[in-house]
């Protein structure tokens, strides 16, 4: 598969653009580990919110070779109204369609929103916000960029 | 007071300055949010750990000066052993000193270490690796670079 770098520049770019599609407010910011921590924490710059959470998930291929999301670590979010989901990428949609399933049955209050930078429209979920489709695998500068 | 800005340039060379000091191994890597967030990511990245972990904390400065930090979302590091506990800088030290208590206390069988981008060296607590003193306000690239 077609391999490309996706550079800090590119990302800032993208935030910015994904800021720019965002037109709801959210009282907290919760990212999906690791790929949504950097976007939870500036975005959470970005906005002003010191409600900048994180949810951990591990995905399992089980015998059918659909994936198994076990979701852990959830935040505390008693005190939220509206939620902001954040993901580096959307791509099958399995961990983003569990990660709802879990936090709508603890918390059934609660609006999710949910953003990403990339979706694949095969995915089984679409965020409500993204800003484009990946062509090919990305190798994302918080992956490469500490490489020797 | 004199203000400067940090680019993602020169935290991708001090994150990989803290690298070569860290001469401990850990199975666990705790961001305290949001500075430590996207340390915790490409460090999580760069050690091949899934187990990257957030906490949150809020500083109240009571009567007397001296901050108060309530500690919450506190993960669980059951199967954890070795704990690095990250932030972008210790600065009073308040809030890295009373995360640690707070894991401790839970924690006990623990062994928590802890490495920060910078380190004043007036703070009540030293990180077990750090990489550089700041000189004056740092206006961090992720608080800066989506700004309009």
């Amino acid at each position: 598969m077609r391999k490309r770098y996706y550079p800090y520049e590119e990302y800032k770019q993208d935030l910015k653009t994904l800021i720019n599609k965002i037109d709801k407010s959210f009282d907290t910011i919760l990212g999906i580990a690791r790929g949504g921590l950097s976007m939870a924490q500036m975005l959470g710059e970005y906005y002003a919110l010191r409600e900048v959470y994180a949810i951990n998930t591990i995905g399992y291929e089980n015998t059918q070779k659909k994936e198994h999301v076990e979701v852990f670590n959830v935040p505390d979010l008693k005190s939220s109204q509206t939620v902001l989901v954040v993901d580096d990428i959307v791509d099958s949609g399995d961990t983003l369609v569990e990660v709802l399933a879990i936090l709508r049955k603890k918390y059934p209050h609660i609006t999710f929103l949910t953003a990403s930078i990339f979706y694949k429209s095969t995915a089984c979920i679409k965020p409500t916000w993204y800003v484009k489709e990946p062509k090919g695998w990305i190798e994302f500068f918080w992956s490469e960029d500490l490489k020797l």
